[in-house]
């Protein structure tokens, strides 16, 4: 009699390149942060996300709620989208982001499982394996996860410190080379917190249009700019220049899960026109975002009122500048006055302190002793500072700082 | 007195190799399709789109509504999921995909931006440039265009129309070489309506267990099927085969606009560790599905009545039934009786007719003389059939027989 064959099992099946190389560098420090050694005695105050809806106090406007219910209630806006997006909710992006130099129409405007995926489809479009593009060090890592993930070069120019991390324009021109692409350009920026003024915009369109490089311009955080900032389009100061600019709904109206975003194309002499197909192309991979959100969107943009904008800022200008105060009070530490969005960078001056070796040290240390959660500054392609979210209210932004006061007190040199 | 410079245009910016070959078969021909000439005195009837939302007659219920409704007004998950899923509703789909021979957990569950995004992390996993994968033909577009996106060879497999559209599994057979990565199988199935018997599931994992290939399964049709036939999920008629099962709310629960789909890993000794890791990695890139929809997830699953799934298939299965009697007494046409899903695959004797050349000429016609618009089975690799998507109410669906009748009538060799 014939036994019974065990089964055989599989070999590990392989995974692609692609899959693997796809790294977030966010991730990969934070993996190497011990979160097992923490305080158990001091409740965690993660100051880490880039989330504002984290702590309670930030919360979407009722207008902007009101809109989903109905449009869910409705049943209306149950079906597929295009790919590229909802005429109407295009259309509503298309009059706000119409811009005095190049006006848009909603055949500009392509919506996007959120502003991640614009910035995937936007380089995806540009870029080729051999090529490479110029990003902002420090800056939003996704950049490079994406281009990693292309099999593109990610270069990354200089933005000072000492000048409000404006970007080094001569790093950034000796950069460029034969297979440059493009320029990307974060304003009001992740996770310095930087706004350029129109000057300095200029400047960078001025090395654009000389190299005949598109800009890539992830803006965000638009509007999300403090007193004595203004949040400039960069596509408003050009009539050349062809920028796709990327945005959505999740930091400005407090929904980042939403998943919401968009791609503007603004384009002067159909140097896009070939972009423009690429990008549509791509697009029909996922078919997009949410059909409530787009169609919702509309409601969303015109019902919230300035008022409740305006509100937002001023809570987020209070922790910035609460912030900065106790920070600048803290031994070892140098923090740079932020301009906008939601971050604030700060300088570790390592060779003050006793035992710190590294940002990541420092995160990691304040964390175990403190229950404090900050991102080192590696995450962001920056050594020596480390990165703090001021969403939180003030109450626990202050209990966060008394322990890391103590925290610098117990560790410096003295 | 120097003369203002004219600002000089930008050359046209090259998009990406990929960027351009991603492609849609279904809006190449489409994009092929005059509608200009359509008959102005007929309203159109589409019975093209895969969307069951389009006519009114098959709507979300009203727990799932509720669902979401609740959430948004709970203004509690706003934020971001994590990218692979929010734990509460990966645990749901867990539960409810949990099979026999192969247990899941939370952690075998990716939560992506629709069906669509699931498909593409699976293909993109497992496939490189110069690999290949089998799929079904005919079949549903989007496997074809996301290996083309890849770089990745689609090898088509045959379906016998005879059979019920069961595979030729001896053709399948004869396309796997040393480069195949993995059998993609579509059941219940798009275009065709398939539904395969325990018996054919078998005999394809026994395909693949000899020839150590995993499965990609989409089953996003999955539960919809008629009297009569069962909806197997193919990883629980397998030990040994590891399975990447693909679905979503979209069909099921008539929200295709939602985009909330999934990944179920189905492991079973460990062939999936580095997929698995390469599956999470891509799932950062762009973060996922819409949170509401996901916080509502658990509750839409669980409140649901049975009586409303089975209320619309019922229905379903009446609009097919009533379609396949009607193009059975159509002149020149030879349809093929669907076990499942929404759709129903339909023979053309191009040589019965005086004037049809093709699918797509039979499409152009109707549509022109007619404005019926069904899709030519060329947009799924089938020439001479076309498609009809029998989503709608049986009074419209009459009302399109009527005209397709007169139609062939007018065109058959007398």
């Amino acid at each position: 009699m014939e036994t019974l064959k065990k089964p055989q099992p599989f070999p590990c099946i392989e995974a692609s390149d692609v899959s693997l190389r796809t790294s977030n560098p966010i991730r990969e420090v934070v993996d190497r942060i011990d979160t097992s050694q923490m305080n158990k005695n001091k409740p965690m105050i993660p100051l880490s996300i880039g989330d504002p809806t984290v702590f309670g106090n930030l919360n979407a406007c009722e207008e902007t709620i009101q809109a989903v219910v109905e449009v869910t209630k409705s049943c209306q806006a149950n079906g597929y989208p295009k790919a590229v997006g909802m005429i109407e909710a295009r259309a509503a992006i298309a009059e706000e982001f119409t811009v005095p130099n190049c006006s848009v129409t909603p055949a500009d405007v392509i919506l996007t499982s959120g502003c991640s995926h614009a910035l995937q489809l936007c380089l995806e479009v540009l870029l080729e394996p051999g090529k490479n593009i110029l990003i902002p060090n420090p800056g939003f890592p996704l950049y490079k996860t994406i281009c990693d993930y292309i099999g593109a070069e990610a270069r990354g120019y200089k933005l000072s410190p000492e000048r409000q991390w404006q970007i080094d324009l001569q790093h950034l021109r000796s950069l460029i080379d034969s297979n440059t692409r493009a320029i990307l350009v974060n304003n009001p920026s992740n996770p310095c917190g930087a706004v350029y003024p129109k000057s300095h915009l200029c400047e960078i369109l001025e090395i654009a249009e000389e190299t005949k490089l598109p800009i890539i311009a992830d803006e965000i955080y638009h509007e999300i700019v403090f007193p004595g900032n203004e949040s400039i389009p960069i596509a408003s100061l050009t009539n050349v220049v062809p920028v796709l600019s990327v945005g959505g709904l999740a930091k400005r109206f407090l929904v980042p899960g939403w998943r919401l975003g968009w791609i503007v194309i603004y384009d002067h002499h159909n140097a896009f026109s070939q972009v423009r197909e690429g990008l549509e192309r791509l697009s029909t991979l996922i078919m997009g975002a949410n059909s409530l959100i787009q169609a919702a969107l509309p409601k969303i943009i015109k019902n919230v009122p300035h008022s409740w904008h305006l509100s937002v800022l001023r809570n987020l200008h209070l922790q910035a500048n609460y912030s900065y105060e106790r920070l600048s009070h803290m031994m070892g530490l140098e923090p740079i006055m932020p301009q906008g969005s939601m971050y604030i960078m700060v300088g570790i001056q390592v060779t003050k302190f006793r035992d710190i070796e590294s940002d990541i040290d420092f995160c990691q240390k304040l964390l175990n002793e403190e229950s404090v959660f900050v991102l080192p500054g590696q995450c962001f392609g920056a050594s020596n500072y480390f990165r703090i979210v001021f969403c939180a209210p003030v109450d626990k932004l202050a209990e966060a700082y008394n322990r890391m006061s103590d925290f610098c007190r117990r560790h410096i040199i003295s």
